[in-house]
């Protein structure tokens, strides 16, 4: 079978860049082109993976990007994806989008919070392979799940499905994220010495990612994001009412509809810890249940199950290839 | 006026290191004998302390530590203080003590926690100054509050106490916590390896600072610990539901409680950050209201606030000095 | 072809943990039997590897370990190295040992370093690949190379063997290594709250790692080790004097000896980092020359390149395999 | 006696911020005005400092500077302090100023590393106040000693005055530095997810502090510094070669020259360590003498003994204060 020939944009960012090291490892995938916006006119090289990958990261133009790509994954802001995902899309490449520009479907919120992405592409699909497997192969633009969502939705939707929890009950959501997840680009925010030695919430009320939550779920959630001193990984412990009757083995079924998703694993009353899920595309699922009240722990990789390893995941069902391929 | 002759048990422990430091700086104190049980029989020096105090910490002797200290300040595993507190009592040396062993007014929950502290010695008090300041004096022994419930106590009590909280609504604490609160004793738990990178999520449903919480706000509460990668710091994430009609001015008038306390600083709806509290006896707490929706944050540094400072505080306003003296 | 039947001994410890990890991934591998004498008798699984290796690691017995494996990986304290490794060379079994064992060849030395390995096995050979290709697949024993020496080696015999260095002058090796480096025990040294935001030297002339660079080198070496606050990786800063005359060329044309070597990296003039290496198998090495005075910087993982890796590059070589297989 | 009016320029800034904590503990002093460019227009607050200082920090404005300070302490970049010192000396304000610009006597030198000061003040002084107190007093400007000349000075400067290297010999500094060192400016260099879990050699025989190093020892130096993933803090290790004959106690005679130098502390043949330093202005030194190989080892918090501790400690000698008021 040819490669595939994949094309990136913004592939020195930390979303590309690990892009890149899954997709130069992958098989059935040859890297056509890798550009980035960042710096300036000239090529650059990746040190990391010297050896590794031959190529070299040029300044981006939309027209090789077409010319030599026939799927192109976007890692790029939300902006930024927003104007080039319906060209690339009008020029039937298949795009994997990164961004959050087109996971909202409902047009208010989307002009809300992405004003920038007015309208959607025609077959425009979530991507969260978990739960929408079936769509991956037929859709023009994937809008991979954002990293917050990704572990949030994957832990609560079984039991919304199954109907265990209490009728509008709160669901509170607190979220703690590795500095990766706030982005390559230099900031107050970003620098060590202010992150080193300190936790902060921040957000509240008002990150977009609680709206991609809420169209998920079909429930309304109380989403706060923290920054934590480390690079990557985000653990998010979540914070609801069952209804009377609900059982740890209730709980457990529910959860037993990944059974057949390799990247799902269920580590029950114990809850999972960041160091099992880094580097890898998994994302790691406990509880714990005391009568009513009902306690879940989610993590994955910020980075690869929450942004590039999700993509690749998608990118694998929708070319109907082993979901897994290159991301064990 | 003759300076207090104070006598520190378990002055090797972080909590310990804490109080040697604020004490030696403080000019009403004069460390009697600073002791541990840790290590060999030979006496040993801090090497951060040298040229600040000139002392060694010996071998632990209660009958030494009675001889030498007017007040003793105990920084000891539970078991421990739960057997030398009362004789320290009984020898009528005033005590601070940092362990959980007799925060506990209630026998069963006590029973249920610190199994080795059945009873507590006569005129105990419950050691957050901001809400217990006019018991100190009188005291013989001061339980001063554990780190988790510090933080949470100062945050919601106003709060609870100005009847501000929906009735019998969950109260959801998430606590994040630095490293040194595990005490200093190795353990895979507190290995370097263990912690960088990662976060834990423990004692869900299993914390004894639940209790204390509990004792403290009269009202039921969930509370999940987590272990971060930082050496110092509590970060407690707080969600609630306040009553209809209750507006932001509302919950800082609550907050007002704490207008002649040097150590609560309202941040607003600015969310606090442990690197604005670390090294002080601060705690910052800030809120944000949304309909009737509460997220309140609150941060201290645990060896300081958390312990060895709000001791200190507490010796203060016992001997009617100034309640900041040595803290600031 | 058949699977070889793999068995690793301290498959709970860090540099275990890293060899499970990558040869559950290598084709021409099969996990015979993961092996711990950590813990009680009980079999344990390891989260991180769930979904991607089914076993268990089992208590520890040599006479399984024999029955099951056709090559054995020992990832044991020196002491215990030193006690198995020769059992399982006369059992016929082909041992790849991470300890320092048997790493020294001079008897005498070997003595005062490691007092528990008096005598080495027939055929032992020192597992450096870059260095020792051609005896690996002779070897019954292979004594992988430490992690502090694997980057010194690498960066410095290039240059000794071309005659560069000026005759008798110093070497300097200051090296920084991550936690995971002193292993898995707890101990106050480990303690997070000991390494975070702390840099301690140590072993300054009594580190046996001195005397396995010099016994590569045959030349004499300062070394001085440190522990920084990151989990992974070592980086090494080498101060020596070369002759006159010699240019940035000279440097250059020396290390081309590793052009063949799929895992040496050169950065140029660039001194390399320990984030293009981490949890990889590369070493990176740089250097800057001002007149005769030479500053070489060298950085590897030493879980991978230090110790499993290193270790899975020489099974690789010493079963005809390509040397990168499983590594990349 | 009247306080000293203060005035800060830079005071957003990790050395204007650190040297504001420590000015408002300090009994003489009255922060007259607290200055920044940084930012816009408006005055700000800086959250730590809440309930200590209740000033707030003003956009610059020389005028003001002038007309409301009779002491100037500039933590501001080289090239701003080179424009701003001499007005401030013409207008007799006493300056001490925490940048480089006026650090080295040579003129050569100077207009090297810092062009844009090409002439120097009249009476400008090097303020490393353990060899320098006598100038203090009478200098109209005071150029603190940089962060790491600090360190790498006390520790040899003692040898070096002694006699004790050999004549040519080299010396290896290696620095090890925490990231406030690098200013609070955001940049790729130091984003969290750049620094942590990694370490990084710079300005390798290009550093501007090798100049000030070989000024105040009268020797050449190879000095390297690097990059590791903590907020504060200096440690460095130096290799050099002493006469033979030298031993441990003639080592220990010759750093004895700062017996009553309340900063320093010698910690013998055990390594020093940062986090006994850190938020302290001690110097730690300690030593290993191999024959004559001699490794030394010295650590400073690069914000107080490496910045505003050591201008305070400067400001206090120049004002007949007590050496360590303000700092202990």
């Amino acid at each position: 079978m040819a490669k595939i020939q994949l094309g990136i944009a913004g592939a020195s960012g930390y979303g590309g860049q690990e892009l890149l090291r899954l997709a130069v490892r992958h098989d059935d995938i040859e890297i056509a082109v890798a550009m980035s916006s960042a710096g300036n006119n000239e090529t650059q090289e990746l040190p990391a993976l010297k050896n590794l990958w031959n190529g070299r990261i040029e300044p981006f133009s939309i027209e090789k990007l077409i010319a030599k790509s026939e799927v192109v994954f976007l890692g790029l802001p939300d902006g930024i994806s927003a104007e080039l995902a319906p060209k690339l899309v009008k020029n039937e490449r298949k795009v994997f989008d990164l961004s959050g520009a087109f996971r909202l479907r409902d047009k208010e919120l989307r002009k809300q919070w992405y004003p920038k992405s007015p309208s959607l592409p025609a077959i425009t699909t979530y991507g969260l392979p978990e739960w929408n497997r079936e769509d991956l192969s037929t859709a023009n633009l994937v809008a991979c799940a954002g990293c917050y969502p990704t572990a949030a939705i994957l832990a609560l939707k079984p039991l919304v499905k199954a109907g265990l929890l209490v009728d509008k009950t709160d669901i509170y959501i607190d979220a703690k994220s590795g500095v990766s997840g706030a982005g390559k680009k230099p900031s107050e925010r970003t620098h060590f010495s202010e992150v080193h030695g300190s936790i902060a919430a921040y957000g509240i009320f008002s990150h977009r990612h609680a709206a991609e939550i809420e169209q998920e779920l079909q429930r309304p959630v109380t989403f706060v994001p923290h920054l934590v001193p480390l690079d990557r990984g985000i653990l998010e412990t979540i914070y609801t009412r069952v209804k009377p009757g609900t059982t740890d083995d209730t709980i457990r079924e529910a959860l037993d509809v990944y059974q057949k998703s390799p990247f799902v694993r269920l580590t029950g009353n114990t809850p999972p810890e960041i160091k099992h899920v880094v580097h890898t595309n998994f994302c790691d699922i406990g509880w714990i249940l005391d009568d009513t009240r009902l306690v879940l722990v989610a993590c994955i990789d910020n980075l690869v199950k929450g942004a590039a390893g999700q993509a690749l995941q998608s990118f694998n069902i929708a070319h109907d290839l082993e979901e897994s391929k290159g991301l064990l």
